[in-house]
């Protein structure tokens, strides 16, 4: 499949805090749907090593096409970015199908422009 | 890899109130194991502009051999469809391979069948 | 994209009480970062037609290159052993992009070695 042909899943993990930003920011995008998470991390944003610096983080989930992938993450970037450790990640990953369970129907690539 | 080769992962964001449908379909078809995630979505099942109107949807993510994969996303379609705005959507994605811990060995795709 | 190139998500679905050694050994693995979410499950680890047996599961979520996946993978089969139903999966899925946010920059795969 070539870029820019089918769908992705774009999946953040962000600081609580930088959740309405990220929202606001995909609503400008047009992204039509969000699935948010409660989640503990560790990592970049956390001390890997002491269970008591879990930080409280969301991982952000968007079906989109794989064309608008780009976009949404960068919106994510610029949206959690505050320039210390704990601002989290963003990851892209391919997806085979999606389908709108209202319709019974597969969402095409293109429905998500 | 060539249709129906291989694993996938379909994951569905539902209402909270058809888990109890999609887990019975589910049984039915055999599916040996679903993981479930209370989640709060936005999008085709919400007011995306307004925060209060969040919902209590449920993420439900299933690994299985991709030759039941389009089977499994049918019958969550069918255990999910209401016809109004929040039913949610399901997603068909790739995965490399699986494990089962217990056995400390690879799971075959055809021992999802 | 061939083996270990790029970029891999391992996902495991293992028993709350396992969680402590899973951390442990992805730390010692040099993991730098894991997600982890609570979950409800059914399957290998639950009588999946009994709703009152759904048992305490953790769902871990970790981003690596492709090349450390496999590494990444057989640390959690061991962690999170027990040799009874219900120690859970590992699954291994492609991803095609990870950014940090807060270096505004994709992660090159050899930044997990």
């Amino acid at each position: 499949m070539g870029k820019g042909e089918g769908y992705c899943k774009v999946v953040a993990i962000v600081r609580g805090e930088s959740l309405e930003n990220v929202e606001q920011r995909l609503q400008q995008l047009g992204v039509p749907g969000i699935t948010v998470t409660c989640v503990k991390g560790y990592g970049e944003y956390a001390d890997f090593y002491s269970r008591d610096c879990m930080t409280e983080h969301v991982r952000v989930e968007i079906f989109t096409s794989a064309a608008r992938a780009e976009n949404v993450a960068q919106g994510i970037i610029d949206a959690a970015h505050s320039g210390v450790a704990g601002d989290g990640i963003v990851a892209v990953l391919p997806v085979s199908k999606i389908y709108r369970i209202r319709q019974r129907a597969e969402i095409r690539p293109e429905q998500f422009e």
